[in-house]
């Protein structure tokens, strides 16, 4: 089985808490409760490489909290601290997540997807009035009209096409020089996962594809909350024709330099992605088979 | 190739003119332009057992508009009508889904998606103010802090655990009398496919289960937009221990049993999901495996 970035928390989410408020104020009322360390919406690293974990005792109590789960029967929570723009983004979490274990970068994961939720969500969208956050911080209510909002996630299909052995890889320009990914883009409503893999190749390579394959898939916390499904599709053609709106570049390459790539060889034709990334397990799948 | 229901739209969704005024106001002054015609959210059936279609003759020209796509080079259009609460919910909707052509009944569900969001986000969830359609109707915008909002689609995974050669099905009280499907439930940030699939058969069942695999995937337009994944996964034991508050029963069933209740056999133990649902996809797939 892959493990792909991000998963593999050890928390039990307790949905079954949720929405009892006897069981959920004793969570809050345990003195073994766990409060996860930010700063701003980068993760503390303790001293030992993980994640920073204080007690309820320094919250000032005005906080909103969300119950993340729980791990030996003891509550683990967090704080949602205001977080808009461009503070989503800051190189001090890319350095922080060569460090984490993956469970902890699961944990944190979770908690960053929900805060950036909250605080694009503190009004309700159908009648404008403000929300208060309810079932343990995985909701908001309306005040208003009394509509019930639950934590988005964004389903964005990344792929490689294959042809012939070789596979398609790209680039965006915001890109590091010399890297190269999968394909990517986010699935519309009223499509199929399929679908939109077929569709975003041939939008942004102009090639079509045929059967598509999945591999495997990871959730993805930076600039909202997404779900990535990795997958690979048969390509019928390897003629390329860019939209360079959305991408710079993108070659064929042979599993030789997909490995090169991954194992950071000094010849390597291109730099792969991080091993976060799903696109590097999704790489490491191909070169496999 | 498996077709669920909701899949095969033929139409191109020509993301690339959404944002090319220019194009975009060619589409709108186009005398062969198409608009779905809607009975509030319900589809109007054609003579002919299609989609209704009509000119742009119709509309009184105060609508908000939103480009489905284009066949033949002709546009697609359809008109957001408001729609909340129960409306969303119409039995005429099930007896139309039985007349239309799968292409007609994918269009029907990209178009009642889109109105469905549009409906719930006309305010800003950021800044509660009124928020403007843009984009070709595949977006909105904040008229006050300018945040661009997003059409939104939940990943819901969909599963059968299978043990001994059995599969589990479910049914909830809302159900008609005697019909199982699959467990199902939405996925949340911070999980994988996998993991929300190990999850939800957990906490409805009491089934802890190992591997997961991806069979396909729908797109399912009721009650908002929904990425229907479905799985299969392998189960570590029989004994079931029912969530009651999500499903009312649940049972495992043979392959002979699922296949009496797909062909609608007289001495079926019971009645299958329809067609045009991912679970009677689902169930047919794991009997023929
Ligand atoms: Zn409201
Ligand atoms: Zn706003």
């Amino acid at each position: 089985m892959m493990s792909p970035g991000f998963t593999g928390s050890p928390l039990d989410r307790a949905d079954r808490v949720r929405n009892d408020a006897e069981a959920y104020g004793a969570l809050l009322a345990d003195w073994r409760a766990r409060v996860l360390g930010l700063d701003g919406l980068d993760p503390r690293v303790s001293d030992a490489g993980g994640l920073h974990w204080h007690s309820m005792a320094e919250l000032d109590g005005s906080e909103e909290l969300i119950l993340l789960g729980l791990s030996d029967d003891k509550p683990h929570f967090v704080a949602v601290v205001e977080a808009t723009g461009d503070a989503f983004r800051s190189p001090a979490i890319w350095r922080a997540l060569s460090m984490l274990p993956a469970e902890d970068a699961a944990i944190y994961g979770t908690a960053r997807s929900l805060i950036e939720w909250h605080n694009n969500h503190r009004f309700c969208g159908r009648c404008g009035h403000a929300t208060l956050l309810f079932r343990a911080g995985w909701g908001r209510k309306c005040g208003n009209c009394a509509k019930e909002h639950f934590p988005r996630t964004d389903p964005v299909v990344i792929m490689l096409a294959e042809y012939e052995g070789k596979a398609l890889v790209g680039r965006q320009s915001r890109f590091p020089p010399g890297n190269y990914s999968a394909l990517a883009g986010f699935l519309e409503p009223g499509e199929s996962m399929e679908e939109a893999v077929r569709r975003e190749i041939h939008e942004e390579a102009g090639v079509t594809c045929g059967a598509v394959r999945y591999v495997t898939s990871q959730p993805w916390p930076f600039g909202g909350s997404q779900l990535m499904m990795a997958c690979i599709a048969d390509a019928q053609g390897d003629a390329l024709v860019l939209d360079t709106t959305e991408i710079e570049d993108a070659m064929w390459v042979t599993k030789e330099e997909a490995r090169a790539a991954l194992e950071g060889a000094s010849d390597r034709r291109f730099n792969a992605p991080p091993p976060f990334a799903i696109a590097h397990s999704l790489l490491k799948y191909w070169v496999s088979q």
